[in-house]
């Protein structure tokens, strides 16, 4: 029998917005924090440690922000951690509360991440900050950004594989609509291919509409040991009962360059197919595509989600186009992906996002997405998150059991 | 018995210094992971996991630095995390390796720290990112500074328990003195407590002399499972064995006007207390003055090591400073404490120095710190970390068990 099992108790995301006005990026937090206390069940005096979740210092001009996050909660003189591992943040922050309370350092953790980086920060500035996420001094000196880098990643796998920007089109298309009934999204559009093969191309060949979005927004998780939620959380009483069954993370060369061709190529993340290598391991999943029912897609641009069904073995590789137009990744597919919009459609302030995912695969694992989002009886869901190109990945998978 | 017992395989630091024109701070990483693989005998290709520390995308205008550090000692594709608490990240990167062998993530660890701080940095410009690590919102508007935030609290505990300028002048010349014996050390010096006395008010009491220095330099520490250690280090056949026996963090208010008054008050640090008393108990430890044989205390300032010693539970409020002047922690007291010269003399490259405060622990207990430093017959270190005004503090416990 598994040893101190971990389990999901709640969560709660705030409304994520291209630019929220109300309040700053504290206030956010507590509404995300205060949604997710409630989900659970529990009170937040009794939860025993914190995971903070967020990219960079940059967007708010602060730096240690963990700590005003967990003051801003009520959670001191409580321990508390910061996680960072750029777009992969928030995955790697779910990773780290199941280290820690695996390892017995507590019994109960809140996952909070948050950022702010809508129109606030001028959208030069906020693409010059992520930029600086690029090798600054190898790669941010001769002007890269990364959409550049992402576009030429894609490029190859339409080059090796005939990936077409019409299936690229239509992955904006599907997240775009699965925004559509999440009350939380920044991004719902109902639109067609045609739309995003008419919108104003950014680096060939992706266009505005393949983009993720920058938002403000704010998420939060909370975990325990499965003994703890037996005593501390209604939910535990009230819910069906959702476990952490596996976690994975992988690396890859900071520098497409330097990465090793023709395999994998830069056309696949390296560090993607071991962080969910490893996840698969522990859950014991053979076979992705039919163990699992659920996935949220680390989707910031269009193609990125085509690349990660590969990837990540939900198919082989160059599958991914076709198994799409299929229809296998949408709600009522074999495996309906970015139920909440994703990257696209839901959006992205990225120290919030990872958490966010968690909490759109605890909503529909325990069967609460709400109409036109929920995928009927899932029982096991994915989360893939990453950074830089693929640079920091972690892949965390949750499961229903009763 | 303990399950999964963790050990520490091996150390290495770079030279810290007021600046090193040497190679970027990815060279200087690389110096002190390259000492360190060696002083463990393990091959970095076997190491699976990783924890980065770093402080603050600022110094280096670098984002997602962990994905560089990572990629620079060749670890890609294996999994990695950053984490950070302000001037507390090294000791939380320690506690995180702990977390992750102990839940099974991974049998071996690489903790790896560094920041780019020293001179290219213009002072002005380095206090202010500094200074972005109080609260923005509310401290950063007045001029706040770190060094007056610490001058008030240090002002309290001298009203209060007439700790003197002169016992704050006494550690500064303990840890520069003890610094000699270091040749990593930034800032070794032979001084009197009047040197201290007469040397420049920054903010009164606090003098030039009494301040930590602002670094350049890097750190890394290897651990693993003791299974782990057995079949791959050849550190295990050939150095006394150390063991991790306990990790505790705590935190506190950002902003001090918000600390319960009169008790703890602002001149002492709850977080550490918090910290202490959760590593104690992990360790079994009931009277850490005679339990403890070698401490690391962060002295960002001269008074925060008698504030500390009281915090830590080494003797009671207000006795810090009357021990001190009796010898308690001289080399040859009871409970020597920064023997590689602390903040203040070794120096302060904040991802670097909770990491070389593991690596000098780990020296200490090996009885490998050479002449002039080495405490005798030590068996049980401890590593005192904080950051912010106490936001944010790691407390780990090292001991020899042979």
């Amino acid at each position: 029998m598994e040893e101190r099992p971990v389990v999901v108790l709640g969560g709660g995301i705030s409304k994520f917005a291209a630019e929220r006005r109300d309040g700053t990026i504290r206030d956010w937090m507590v509404e995300a924090v205060q949604e997710a206390v409630q989900d659970a069940g529990v009170e937040i005096e009794e939860i025993e440690h914190a995971t903070t979740s967020y990219f960079s210092d940059h967007f708010d001009k602060q730096l240690k922000q963990g700590a005003i996050f967990h003051d801003s909660i009520g959670m001191c003189p409580k321990p508390n951690v910061r996680v960072e591992g750029g777009g992969g943040t928030g995955g790697l922050a779910l990773r780290n509360a199941y280290a820690y309370l695996k390892a017995g350092l507590c019994d109960s953790m809140i996952v909070y991440g948050a950022e702010n980086m809508g129109r606030h920060v001028p959208s030069d500035v906020s693409q010059q900050f992520i930029a600086m996420a690029s090798d600054t001094d190898w790669e941010y000196l001769v002007g890269g950004f990364y959409i550049a880098y992402y576009a030429v990643m894609i490029q190859e796998h339409m080059r090796r594989y005939g990936t077409t920007e019409e299936q690229m089109a239509m992955v904006s298309v599907k997240n775009h609509r699965n925004a559509l009934h999440n009350p939380k999204a920044h991004g719902p559009m109902k639109i067609t291919v045609e739309d995003v093969m008419k919108s104003p191309m950014i680096a060939a060949p992706y266009k505005r509409l393949d983009c993720s979005l920058l938002s403000d927004g704010a998420a939060c998780l909370i975990l325990s040991t499965e003994e703890w939620a037996k005593k501390h959380a209604k939910s535990w009483q009230a819910k069906p009962h959702i476990y952490f069954a596996g976690t994975g993370c992988g690396t890859d060369f900071m520098r497409m360059g330097d990465r090793p061709r023709p395999n994998p190529g830069i056309c696949h993340f390296r560090g993607k197919q071991v962080a969910s290598q490893q996840a698969y391991a522990m859950a014991g999943i053979k076979n992705p595509l039919k163990e699992i029912d659920v996935a949220e897609i680390h989707d910031a641009y269009s193609g990125v989600e085509i690349q990660s069904y590969e990837d990540l073995g939900f198919c082989k590789h160059g599958e991914g186009g076709r198994l799409l137009e299929e229809g296998v990744f949408d709600l009522g597919g074999e495996l309906p992906c970015n139920t909440s919009g994703g990257l696209i459609g839901f959006g992205h302030p990225v120290g919030a996002t990872g958490v966010a995912q968690g909490v759109e695969i605890m909503l529909q694992l325990r069967g609460e997405a709400g109409p036109g989002r929920q995928v009927k009886g899932a029982r096991r869901g994915l989360m893939d998150s990453h950074g830089g190109t693929g640079t920091f990945v972690a892949v965390n998978i949750f499961e229903r059991r009763d």
